[in-house]
């Protein structure tokens, strides 16, 4: 699956995924009030969580055709489902369906992890297949799943098996983007090494189960807001791809990606959330109003390929 | 929260959570023909996964119903629901109401952590209420939920404000009871104490911010599987409610758990899944059959009640 989404960065010029974690306070009104329409001609009319659900699947849906030809991967935050209930997890299935309609590459930002059979539930809901009735089928049906390692390899393999079944990859969190991230990752260890450098070694260890040409379906997430520390992990794990978020509203700029690439410009892939499908409510795209949401984010999409190309 | 699960462990007398892990496996053939029969009566009379999802209420259903009086508390494993996708996750919905309507506190064993506004989302989803179209409504609903401390402050952070805004309770993963959790969490830090005791400090650190009297509202995943780690923690987190799973299935058994309590009997609450829901599979109980696996589960739940009671 690894070697699919390289050849798709490379055929679009573009290392760049858009995390589609729609918020309620950015939907715009009128999409709310198609959506409160389209509801109230079902049996459950008034249930305000189909409403916000039906909301943000209209938003997905035009953000999805306004940049699907710009980019090679969209990446679904599942809380921002998960906070609509059962009818948000209806979106999220639906997105990701649209999303691969419009051949797109998608990865599950669900940050999953848990032990033995449990992890292996996971990993079957969302990139292999369950059994059920004799039959097995698709579930949730993502490329990627986010995951996390603090359980250590019981936790892992399972989601590495069902990768080499099906095709498909897991990013495994190493170094997060956030402010904390520090508090237990980057705690050193008797031999003088931070805790994410020995994550980082253990993901290039399981990496090589599963790799699928120069890289491994087995990838690490790597904050875009830590570039001194992706310098030492890019070459701790050559052979592993990174997935940055962090890049605009977590504050990082195209001038501390390049240390996330190698030196064939392969190797990460850049993600941008809020500073995408939220841009028509920054300044810069502001001409566009909030009716075009779906123009201010392929705008906003355009310029930050081009910022990053200029990087590499 | 927290005070109100010792109250209903003391009333009961029974420091055990039945863990409903459902697996098709040992759902008998019985319920999944009673599923059938019912969804085959709605418009999607043939979705396997709305089959499954059907069977596995029906399970739940039955084993709540068995084991209700004599335990304090269910701790649904999300993975096992959200392998049936969208119809699986209405049963997660479904179990959590039916089981607070038999007077049960419920744990979401959903390991969910995320930083800043999406940890905020998971915590409203799961803990709190989210707002949509003017009003607050609840989602999933438990009463505690399990939560991953990999990316440290930023992830438990906004889970602790929904805890004292609704009164709940969350459970951050310490020292998790599977073979593999030393490979980070056993780790040597440079002043020779493990990575599990740093978290399980944060942990109380955290804790001081939600209180409710002895015990903090937020508490410990620590292993019934390691007894001599638990020792040392159980000392560092004097105020900090231990859930421990991995008694029976996984191992442990109660000579082991005592030292998860404190001196007064109080602070630690025991996990089965395996070992009650599918004990009818289990030579000593197998005398009940499949269609007696409610019964089954109720045997086991006492025998366990009693196994732990020996050990205090």
């Amino acid at each position: 699956m690894i070697s699919r989404l390289i050849a798709e960065i490379q055929k679009k010029n573009a290392p760049v995924v858009v995390g589609l974690d729609p918020n309620m306070k950015f939907i715009p009104e009128q999409l709310v009030r198609d959506a409160a329409r389209e509801i109230a001609n079902t049996p459950n009319g008034d249930d305000e969580l189909m409403i916000a659900a039906n909301a943000v699947w209209r938003f997905n849906k035009e953000i999805i055709d306004a940049v699907c030809d710009l980019v090679p991967a969209v990446k679904p935050q599942s809380a921002m489902y998960e906070q609509f209930g059962v009818p948000g997890l209806m979106t999220y299935w639906r997105t990701i369906r649209y999303a691969r309609e419009r051949g797109l590459i998608v990865i599950g930002d669900v940050k999953r992890g848990d032990i033995g059979s449990t992890s292996e539930a996971y990993a079957r809901a969302h990139l292999g297949r369950v059994s059920v009735g004799g039959h097995s089928v698709r579930v949730f049906d993502e490329d990627f799943a986010t995951v996390n390692p603090y359980m250590g390899s019981d936790g892992i393999k399972p989601f590495i098996d069902v990768c080499n079944e099906q095709d498909r990859g897991i990013f495994v969190l190493v170094k997060t983007s956030n402010p904390s991230s520090g508090e237990f990752q980057d705690v050193l260890t008797q031999d003088g090494r931070p805790v994410y450098e020995l994550v980082g070694e253990k993901v290039r260890e399981w990496g090589e189960l599963s790799m699928d040409g120069a890289y491994s379906n087995v990838g690490a997430v790597v904050g875009a807001t830590y570039p001194e520390q992706a310098k030492r992990l890019r070459e701790l794990m050559p052979n592993t791809f990174i997935l940055a978020p962090g890049y605009g509203a977590q504050g990082a700029g195209a001038k501390d990606l390049a240390c996330f690439f190698n030196k064939d410009g392969v190797g990460a892939i850049v993600n941008s959330s809020r500073g995408i499908i939220a841009a028509y409510t920054k300044e810069k795209y502001s001409k566009y109003g909030a009716e075009g949401f779906a123009d201010a984010a392929r705008a906003a999409a355009v310029d930050m390929v081009e910022d990053i190309r200029s990087a590499l």
